[in-house]
């Protein structure tokens, strides 16, 4: 299981249909969010996925539209019952706003919620997967998360190892985890029946930002790119000066990038009748673009 | 125009379709909003409300549910233009709340957030209405709040004033707002063709509390009572505990109160599914009773 869900996909103003922003990951049951804004907590309701399992906020910087939902969160869980805690990363200022949020308002939090500062390039290692900080554009403290799982195993040729007489069963195993076995005296090597380690899935969500080279560099080849995709390219003026990218530069990225599918969000209120002119301008530089909505799910399956 | 709105008539968690806490009131074109949970803002948008107009914000207490929209409100009116001050009402911790909010990550405010600390009892006066704070009973600062407007000049009648030579045009205002006329110089006085003054408009609303006799007070002849009806009245232990009501004790109020209607509203999650129980509860108590939802809209008529 490795599912995004679209939470939020308004641009700074929430407008009755789009939420402010938020993304919710899950791994294999491990739910990772990425940015909150006002109302996740009931978009994480309405898309059932619990909250229990929550177990990593990532912040890519503090304007209002992609963190007001973290205090209402919190209580939420903490009246669930929640005793584990919880991990908020973002970019500089994470500690002065956990402290910010614990004063709001008359908590009784009963697990502890822990803020961690990153730098661009910065890495949170977790057993399986990892997720990296990116250095982004977006005119304060800001950053992209690149969710990249390690390695896997490489694939077990099953039939091969009956041709060398391997007796289905633990011996499978060991060869598949790289050991080396005897069968009937016979050395065996992992690598006569194990393929070469295939890579994991890989996951990029930007945040605000004006587009940079880094993005390309952080999304090769990633099966998704999240991009901010505020504007159409007719108001370039406006998107330099507030920071964020045109669906068309966001394709740019995602071409350059070769990523196999691009999101855009983030989308501006001026769209909310229609996402066709920021649809058609994306697609006609890359593709698989596509303009994300609520609740929208999308499954990211192995490629090999 | 008196037209009171539901925006979030949940209880402490939020559900798929039940928000936190928040009633806004178009009186006139003015609006005026009472408490504000997290999503209000969305919620003003899918009830076209407008923000341009909201003057004045009054909260009840500083649980999470009852305040953790007005950061993304504020943005969202400043991002949009306003200029004027907003005026925040609200129990002990008004100030600390106001710093602590516009503390909370990056704000460009474009307008002045001012805060007032209220005691029960304390009048907030404007030209044609008064917002009076009532004590309740949360476990921590909590108010209430009756909105009432001021006495209207009596009715007018017409048909004598026109028996008494009275041509109609400007001297029929004259003698309806008090003064004494010459016509044909024959004195006619005010109180010969104008009714004595009428009682205006008045909502009550609780907040969250269990039910005390200031509410009773308050709400005498209300128009309507908006109380906490969180529970029913088999879990009177647990409101007890938590310092709610039940529908039955709300209905209880409302009787003694004599008001014309009973909303209940703070909506306990375990009702998602259904609210009966506490409509019939409430009935058989107070027979005008009905459960507050989502948008729900109430129109206030004069009663004379």
């Amino acid at each position: 299981m490795f599912k995004l869900t679209f939470l939020g996909t308004g641009g700074t103003l929430p407008t009755a249909n789009r939420n402010p922003s938020a993304i919710i990951i899950n791994r294999k049951g491990e739910l990772l969010l990425f940015d909150c804004g006002e109302g996740t907590q009931q978009q994480m309701m309405r898309a059932k996925t619990g909250m229990k399992n929550l177990t990593s906020v990532f912040i890519t910087h503090y304007h209002a539209d992609h963190i007001l939902g973290i205090p209402g969160l919190i209580q939420t869980m903490s009246f669930q019952g929640r005793t584990e805690p919880l991990h908020i990363y973002g970019p500089r200022w994470i500690h002065e706003f956990v402290n910010i949020l614990l004063a709001l308002g008359y908590y009784k939090l009963n697990f502890e919620v822990k803020g961690y500062e990153l730098q661009p390039e910065d890495v949170v290692e977790r057993s399986e997967y990892v997720v990296k900080a990116i250095k982004t554009d977006h005119g304060i403290p800001s950053l992209g998360y690149v969710l990249e799982e390690k390695e896997r195993l490489g694939k077990f040729d099953r039939e091969r190892a009956i041709e060398l007489g391997v007796p289905p069963g633990p011996l499978f195993s060991k060869l598949h985890s790289g050991k080396t076995i005897f069968v009937g005296g016979k050395e065996i090597k992992s690598s006569q029946v194990v393929g070469p380690p295939r890579r994991g899935r890989k996951v990029v969500y930007t945040g605000d930002t004006r587009p940079v080279d880094t993005i390309v560099e952080a999304a090769k080849n990633a099966d998704l790119l999240v991009h901010d995709g505020t504007l159409t390219h007719d108001l370039l003026d406006w998107a330099i000066e507030a920071k964020h990218s045109t669906a068309k530069e966001a394709a740019e990225i995602a071409s350059k990038a070769c990523v196999a599918e691009l999101m855009l969000t983030h989308v501006s209120s001026r769209y909310s009748e229609d996402t066709k002119p920021l649809l058609m301008e994306a697609r006609s530089v890359f593709k698989n673009s596509h303009i994300a909505k609520e609740l929208m799910e999308i499954v990211i399956p192995y490629q090999d």
